[in-house]
């Protein structure tokens, strides 16, 4: 078991009605509120007028139009030129992870003189950020409850993960019911991202009995309640448990004193949102099993074979290299079954960039350390049995 | 799935040399500290000494002798007049449970100039306290990641649970090798503790998935790395694991959304212990086995076949009421089974106070309130299938 040292401070105000406590929980944070959102479902849902209602009080600037895959350029250098100029007190975030991800960036960017890119990529340290608070429209990301964004930028096909605790945001509003509007495909796309992220942590050298729990919990629930979702998009409960389990996906909990995976998936399929702007949690489930394919061998099989029989319920008396395919094989299957497109060309993805995203991978994401190490031409190689 | 409102700040640095991190963690709060410790075990292993050395640059001041089911009087009370008297900056708790949920309630009391006593029964609200961090020396009690005390006044043979956000601790050094000389008594008693803190929670009228899936991989974590403890207790892996488990049991992560149980077996244990001063986790035990055999019926039935397949492996074709009965048969054998004493007369506890003991819960816990409501009778009859 590896050392660790973990803290997630931030409050999770959860359930029906939940965005009722906004104003009482941004009180201690200021006045001046940055309000930023995407492209304008929350007019739709009415979900914008009754934050402008229950912010009465506070003065409120706003950035919207953020987009998936949220970008620096202009989002992040907007929002923080925003928060300069007005000199704002708490970034909030009505959203999902694409919103709250800029939010956070943009946070850390408000309080930063230098070059706002140097802290996205880590040049230089986050000494300080503004109070990030959300209220969630989308189950997928775990940003709500994390300290890491990711940030594009579309001139440079970069897709790079921004980490610092000082952008934990302070509280996340969940209320379940504000996903019922979420349509079939991006709920299949956050179950998928939601599940990728435990399979990233699950998926390692040395975990615990614990751990491997945690993470088999949290695959069960998630499959057994995008059923539901799909199924019936306002059940509250299984829109309840989706929010609350995508929640735990990356703030490390899942995976104390594992060691390190390299999120694989994550950083294959970074490239190909960066280069194809396609939505993450497709992109991920589409990769998924070729990765698992690639990466199975006489030393990884009894992680498959744990997989297959905790998860899916697989026979544990077959041989172990069946239960292994079969639990890939199911591992598709269940994404295919809500609906998610399962190639790469399915998404518009073809083969002509794929050497070149392989190699931006093999430069930038450090997978030779990855729990299975993958070089340039395995990288390649997933990417083609993706196609 | 109900609503919630959830927050666990607290730093857990967490290994092998944890403490060697304990100056760099305390510096932001502060030089002059209230070094608070039990019965001197802390001086036989020679962390005393290296606390001393850590924070050579700190003002020390020390409370020493705070034993197992903390007293008001004279630990809570000397503590908060050395905090009062010294300006003390953070109360630094270096043992178990104990140690910690007197830290908790001296930190708060330092901050109130009227009676502790209305602070620690909620009678006042706590509006301030002092920084409170641990160096943990006993898997056990989950004080370490929660906002909760629990604290005895023998001359009423009270023993209460404080509860305040103001009091999670701020940073918990958790090194496992520190509970290495944990003897096997408080090995198994420690253990047991936390198997029922998972227990109050999973024994709930509506839970969900995911926390059921949780809450099963705590009990059979705890339960096989208790039994590597007490094989060898220098078992590395096996006290981390355990030491990790534990941490979990009370801040309310493995019940977020779940409706509340009452808590029904810490109730009657507290009473226990106050009355008698027996160990926390054996009377849990104890009374674990005969409470759930009291509560077993119909309409509970479901749950404990559940408990009995998923935390047991009982075989799921036979019939639910054989799976339940077996499933209680195991959690009493289990316990048993690392050497803890399952009657109440083991630990020197006989008939003649019971009615006593129950007319106090009864009159104090709430127990009407309880998943499955226990009367005064009910009580009492449960301490007396406990004998």
């Amino acid at each position: 078991m590896q050392n660790f040292d973990y803290m997630t401070p931030t409050r999770l105000i959860f359930g029906k009605g939940a965005v009722d406590k906004l104003a009482d929980a941004i009180r201690p944070y200021g006045k001046r509120v940055l309000l930023a959102y995407g492209g304008g479902s929350i007019k739709k849902s009415g979900l914008y007028d009754k934050v402008k209602a229950l912010l009465a009080d506070c003065e409120l600037f706003e950035l919207s139009g953020i987009q998936p895959n949220p970008k620096y350029d202009p989002s992040v250098l907007d929002g923080v030129r925003i928060c300069k100029e007005q000199k704002i007190d708490i970034v909030l975030a009505v959203g999902g992870g694409s919103v709250l991800d800029c939010c956070k960036a943009i946070a850390a960017g408000a309080k930063y003189d230098g070059d706002v890119w140097d802290l996205v990529i880590g040049a230089k340290p986050t000494m300080d950020a503004l109070p990030v608070a959300d209220i969630l429209t989308l189950a997928a990301t775990g940003s709500e409850y994390d300290s890491f964004a990711v940030i594009s930028r579309t001139e440079t096909n970069d897709k790079v993960g921004y980490c610092s605790p000082k952008v934990y945001p302070v509280f996340s509003i969940l209320d379940p019911e504000l996903t019922f509007t979420v349509s079939k495909k991006q709920t299949a796309a956050g179950c998928a991202d939601a599940m990728n992220h435990v399979i990233e942590q699950y998926f390692a050298a040395d975990t615990t009995l614990l751990n491997d729990g945690f993470c088999e919990s949290m695959l069960k629930s998630l499959m057994e309640n995008a059923r539901a979702c799909l199924a019936n998009p306002e059940d509250y409960r299984a829109r309840a448990e989706m929010m609350l389990a995508c929640t735990y996906g990356c703030n490390g909990i899942l995976s104390l004193g594992n060691s390190p995976s390299g999120w694989p998936c994550h950083a294959m399929e970074h490239a190909l949102s960066a280069y194809y702007d396609i939505t993450h949690g497709e992109g991920l489930a589409i990769i998924t099993p070729p990765w698992m394919r690639h990466i199975l061998s006489e030393k990884t099989l009894p992680r498959f074979v744990k997989y297959g029989v905790n998860v899916f319920g697989i026979d544990a008396a077959l041989p172990p290299r069946e239960i292994a395919e079969k639990a890939i094989q199911a591992t598709h299957d269940f994404f295919a079954s809500i609906g998610i497109p399962m190639t790469l060309r399915a998404v518009g993805i073809d083969e002509s960039r794929i050497d070149e995203m392989a190699h931006h991978v093999a430069e930038t994401a450090g997978l030779e350390n990855a729990w299975v190490p993958l070089t340039e031409a395995d990288i390649a190689a997933i990417f083609r049995a993706s196609l």
